[in-house]
């Protein structure tokens, strides 16, 4: 039998969910990549460093033109105004475009000018990539707009609670993340002598991926993400509070009625899950506690966030979109 | 004037609060260490390595007769059922103790047959040594049970707002805490590769600090302690509801009010706690954020475990016990 | 074509090398994990925590006669004394064995005696299984002494310029490496708060890899291994001298002849290696400097110590032992 | 008794080594902090965040004039360039400098136009203020040049045995720092994702501590920093010989005499130093190991790179230079 690979590009390649792309697509049996580019249409073309022997290409400066006519895919990196120009128009060149920054994802025109004011008048139709839960939608899309880190493991684990009235009014979701999920520019905040040994809170009250986990689910979220000095990584501790009467065998039914199927999502009841067990795998691991008493319900989730968080489910998108096995490059 | 400095014991010297004891008791200038002994009888004699020029006295095996005789003020960091025969037998002798583990916190006996199975029985009268609310208690106290370093930054943070009225219902706090708070026993969960690049929830809906905040609290509180890696401090994100109407100011007045004498308590309005800024000293850092339109309002305190959460705290307690300034030797 | 893959067993499957093993076995093509057993006879079987997807059998207690007669192939990570007993028993009924601690490696007996106590009086004959030297006799292997992860670095730097007769005399090893190095049990040397923001040397002028390191290069090494705070990974510093004459050229060529056909080292020349570029990963990276008028040249190797350092090159062994492309499963 | 205090400024101190002056200075019985100012004229007056309690002052933007107005001594940790003008001009206006950065190290005009370029006419005449070997030169010191971390740990480890002529020929001094070394500006090499779980050397045969190094001792050195991942500290590992018949123990008696008199430094003997023993301290340790067959020495010295390798060393010098008790504020 002859395989043909999927012709992909990258928009993007030198952050760090560009190179964990790179990294995963390189050993990925039915792609491709065809194209590894900056973020910019001037950079100079360059090998990446620790590459050799793994993706032996060199990152090339941004062209639309040359991913419109080389690829099939592209995977999209890239500062909100630069992927809201370029996603559309690959779109309309017949390109199948999964975007990981956020640009794409909020539904609702104000929150995008709130929260994405480069890019508040966007209106191609994109289907949000969280691959659980978008399996019917993903083989027809053609601008996928792959979640956030912080929200994908808060979904997961909420979602299929959520669906089934399990839980009741709002939720709180605290989330410790790894330094990586600031990204490769370096600033105060990724200085290593301000991030070893210190944990702080920010954008409390008043973060992005909050909204975002509030479109997906429905009901309000209070959320706090956190620094902490690691590098990949992201658990969330979620609180929220039950119907009277909900047990723990029906949140345990619900869970594995919801990922009976789904290859990454791993249930791990109270063996509370732990971000070593997860890091450099597509996983994204789902456990709780509850209190019947006080109908108090914590779950933790946890995933890496340049793979399950990033690379890793774009890949899985990528997949389900062109009716490979969900699983396919990603074990 | 003549100074004489008071005489202290240190039971259970070589755990990393009793080390941290020897190091801040040894530049206080009103205590002298008169004895650091381990927390058995049969110990070797022996000095605590990297403590030479900071203090040159060896460890000694525990004995109550030579605490007795020679010190007027014993801390103890031990075992529960060693401290609970240590404590009373001291304070009968005379000697006032400062205990640092769990031992004498919790007033029920259920609630302490329950978490703190070894002790459940004692019937001597402890001061709850929180000092920022304890100061007038502390100059007659002849036991002194030590607040736990979770709930030492829980209080600070939600005692003033709970005392107002400000806040209703039940409160959340999601703790991450450096390893260093699990002692000094090697062990599965402490072991360097176990911990680092991870972070993992423990203790959830069952942690004895959790009791511990609501007995002083009067709330009912939902406690989840993490680790996180780093060695020393914990930071705490706090959720509460306010009541209708309190706003921001009333937060902040609160706090002012409450701490205007407090010379270890640092608030901080909306520039949040780092564990950076307080790791190595006796400070607690306090800071929050409110969306009053939701009345929900989130607290980050934070401390460094082994100085505000254990060794510093309690020479406060002394301090404010003995009649001193209340930050001498802690600055 | 059909293709039946080998069956292999390891014998000491839950420290961090046995599990590295697991991972990289359960994706490796050519190979069907048949038993992954424990160091002991009596340990209760287990599955392992986080495998969940990845490699979903369970560890069973050890057993010599399982692995003889369902296994063709078996790697050991096992303490001296039973590793002593394992190989010599299942070389001896057919089963062909790659050994991943030290019993094996020394081959003057008084330097066993010295070094391996517990195994003085093998007779063996086992092949140092340093695959870029030992390539013509793996095929025909029955024993195999995978170095350590300390040897390998150094002897993959060092053994091309000695074999070509570019350094003279006597040379420096300084090693840096990540603490599960030290192996899974907890001990005080590699408790969390003990490592953390420190580095020690230790084994300083007397551990048993600076000798494997002289028996393999044939001249004398001062070898001192450090421990850095961090948990994969080893980068050494090489401290040697070149005749006179010796060029940046004459090095480059010597490394670039050598590893011609090497698809796990990579030489970086004066960009020299990091651990990140290697960690997660079967290469060993080697970059040096020389200062010519001095005759000093500085070499810099790094490598994983749990792939490259051990359970790869393990596998890569068995590669090439077993007639498979050496780098099936390790890319 | 009276006791004035002196009044210090500090030029650049919102640096790392600046602030840790300011936290030095601030508990410092015999000095007042009477400016701290930033290293350009033009910088917007702050508070320091953290130093709530510690330091209450504003960092204000540099003058000259108010430096030479309103204090005795002044410390500076300012671009080169901007030291070569604010030190002799200091120094014109009768105040006292402690230079922090390396303008006014190396005596040869010859390399410091090679390794200092922007300041290679220097001709003030500095006191290298190693404090060890400088107490008769500080009390009348008008410039001293505060030595650079890594060459204070390898002085105070080599230097005895040089002067007593018990090491022979070239030494080799690889060095392990923490990231705080490379300052506060952020930049990819100090960014958190890069740091962590690495390890990597820099400036391999061409760092100007290595030439530093050769000033004060006299001989070859081979000088090689890496960074690993921690914050503070640094630790060295020395690699001479020694000559012919120099046993352990006079290694041992010419460090006894050396540092009989020295309060920071601390002999460890065969019990090796390790950076958690000195980190925020201002002592350096220094152990050795020696194999007499071979003559090889093994010293291995540690130090906090920022109060040893820096502050607290300034502090030293000037408790020297003022004729207070060398270790005034520093315990």
């Amino acid at each position: 039998m002859t395989t043909e690979t999927i012709s992909i590009g990258i928009a993007g390649a030198t952050g760090y969910a560009g190179q964990e792309l790179i990294r995963l697509a390189a050993r990925h049996p039915g792609v491709t990549v065809t194209h590894a580019m900056a973020s910019g249409a001037t950079d100079t073309p360059r090998a990446l460093p620790g590459f050799g022997g793994i993706w032996d290409g060199e990152v090339t400066p941004l062209s639309i033109d040359r991913l419109a006519e080389d690829t099939q895919a592209v995977f999209m990196t890239l500062p909100d105004e630069v992927a809201a120009e370029v996603g559309p128009e690959l779109v309309a060149r017949g390109v199948r475009v999964f975007d990981l920054a956020g640009t794409f994802r909020l539904r609702d025109r104000e929150q995008r000018r709130h929260w994405y004011p480069a890019t508040p008048d966007l209106d191609v139709p994109a289907v949000y990539g969280l691959p659980e839960f978008a399996r019917d939608a993903l083989p027809s899309a053609r601008l996928v707009a792959c979640p956030g880190c912080y929200p994908t493991a808060a979904l997961l684990a909420l979602r299929p609670l959520a669906d089934a009235g399990l839980i009741e009014g709002d939720v709180i979701v605290d989330a410790k993340s790894g330094i990586s999920g600031a990204g490769k520019a370096p600033s105060e905040r990724t200085h290593f002598s301000e991030r070893h040994g210190n944990v702080a809170a920010y954008g409390v009250l008043g973060h992005r991926h909050g909204v975002e986990i509030e479109q997906e689910l429905g009901r309000q979220v209070t959320f706090t993400p956190h620094f902490v000095p690691l590098n990949r990584g992201i658990l969330e501790t979620i609180y929220a509070r039950t119907g009277s009467g909900v047990t723990d065998a029906a949140i345990a039914d619900t869970f594995a009625a919801a990922y009976a199927e789904a290859p990454f999502v791993r249930i791990t009841g109270d063996a509370l899950p732990e971000i070593k067990h997860v890091a450099h795998t597509n996983f994204c691991d789902v456990g709780w506690r509850i209190d019947t008493a006080s109908s108090r319900l914590v779950l933790v989730a946890c995933l890496d966030n340049l793979v399950k968080g990033a690379a890793g489910q774009a890949l899985q998108n990528l997949n389900l979109a062109f009716g490979l096995d969900e699983a396919t490059g990603l074990r």
